[in-house]
């Protein structure tokens, strides 16, 4: 019964956070290793009693970066969420991570179960010289890209389908079958931005989509073999994945 | 007059240069330390026989990126621009610093004498939470910004005024007298970006602007003030001085 009292007196806060993905092993926990949620629960610990445990609106991999991943705690202390984004911001540096949002949420609201959309931003930069500025931050593709046959391609995923050919063999979903809502690329200079959207993803999906229309783009492939691969529904269908580096958890929706 | 002939058979490229000021002791090549001409100069070194000096349009400080700075050198050796471009880069590197464009240029052309204008632009983050992403990359200003206050400040410096006032003590320039042609201050999300143009500038003028318009935005001097500190003509009147990981030289103009 203590136990279920002090359950009972939890806080629960979700934070919006950003971060570089290049020095982290990724978002989740690993023993020995520096990660995103183990960063962010060392970092609680040292705020709070109860050494909480920080769930994830979703995983991301190594070298993936954030500038709106969601996650959230349950604190044994109350705090003034504002205060509460000061404190964390000042026990995680130096690692680049930071909570750009924090706010006190009702006691059953989940991250990762609650969200009815996420939102990924693929970042390539089409050009020939090595990225001075963008190192580890996109993906450099020095072959021009055709944006229409790329965004013919894409119209080939969008829908509900058994995406099996844009999974990694490491995906630990239980169904491959999901909806993708949005995937749309456009040319900002010499940058080729690819918007994604749906409610959830598989393991490595964007950066597989990515590969994938990078081929259709550079012109290897034309755009209907997009719609081929999908329909293969075999690993061995998908273009080469994309680069950790160019991909970014953008927004997570809730209702 | 072998010395003479030499010259006659030199090759003139221009070169635009990307680059991240980071881990540069600025532009200017300095004995014992890693600069982005002495860089360039090292690439060229292992390229071409003459071992060619690079000049470039301005120096940038510490800490100053470039995203189009513009350099130019004399080589022994006939070359396809490309093909140097792509030679220098794959020397330069791991430095974050890369040629973007190369062009073969006349013999009297001269990056620093014949650019009518340099841009640069200073990005701000205005926000609480500490930048993982942009950190070294942009200057995070808690306080909200009024944009509107920073314009009409802005406009107080345009023209052709004796800039001392924004001018750091080490600055070789023979005279303050300088005409600023545009100086523009707008939102974009949680970013503030300061764009500025004239034909040159005076050593640390941008990041003088840059943080007299801070003050100004941040609500603790009024508009009026900006005109008040050029008509002074002394440091002493200055805001303080920006800091350098928010610029960007971004074009130099030439007729």
């Amino acid at each position: 019964m203590a136990g279920l009292q002090y359950r009972r007196i939890m806080h629960r806060y979700s934070f919006t956070i950003e971060y570089d993905g290049a020095p982290f092993s990724g978002w989740q926990r690993q023993p020995g290793r520096v990660t995103v949620q183990g960063a962010m629960e060392a970092a609680l610990a040292r705020l709070d009693p109860g050494a909480p445990v920080v769930y994830g609106s979703g995983r991301t991999d190594a070298g993936v970066h954030a500038t709106g991943q969601v996650g959230h705690a349950d604190l044994a202390r109350e705090w003034d969420p504002f205060r509460l984004a000061e404190a964390i911001n000042a026990q995680i540096k130096p690692l680049p991570a930071a909570v750009i949002d924090c706010a006190r949420v009702a006691d059953d609201f989940h991250c990762r179960f609650d969200a009815i959309e996420r939102r990924y931003t693929y970042v390539i930069r089409n050009r020939r010289a090595p990225l001075a500025l963008e190192a580890g931050r996109a993906w450099r593709i020095k072959t021009e890209l055709d944006i229409d046959a790329m965004n013919e391609a894409a119209g080939h995923l969008l829908g509900t389908h058994d995406f099996s050919t844009f999974r990694s063999a490491h995906c630990q979903a239980v169904s491959a079958i999901k909806t993708l809502d949005f995937l749309q690329i456009r040319r900002e200079g010499d940058a080729v931005i690819c918007d994604v959207r749906a409610r959830s993803f598989l393991h490595n999906q964007v950066r597989s989509f990515v590969g994938t229309l990078e081929r259709v783009g550079a012109g290897a492939w034309p755009p209907a073999r997009a719609g081929a691969a999908l329909a293969a529904r075999s690993r061995a269908a998908c273009g080469p994945v994309a680069p950790a580096g160019g991909l970014y958890l953008s927004r997570v929706i809730y209702p």
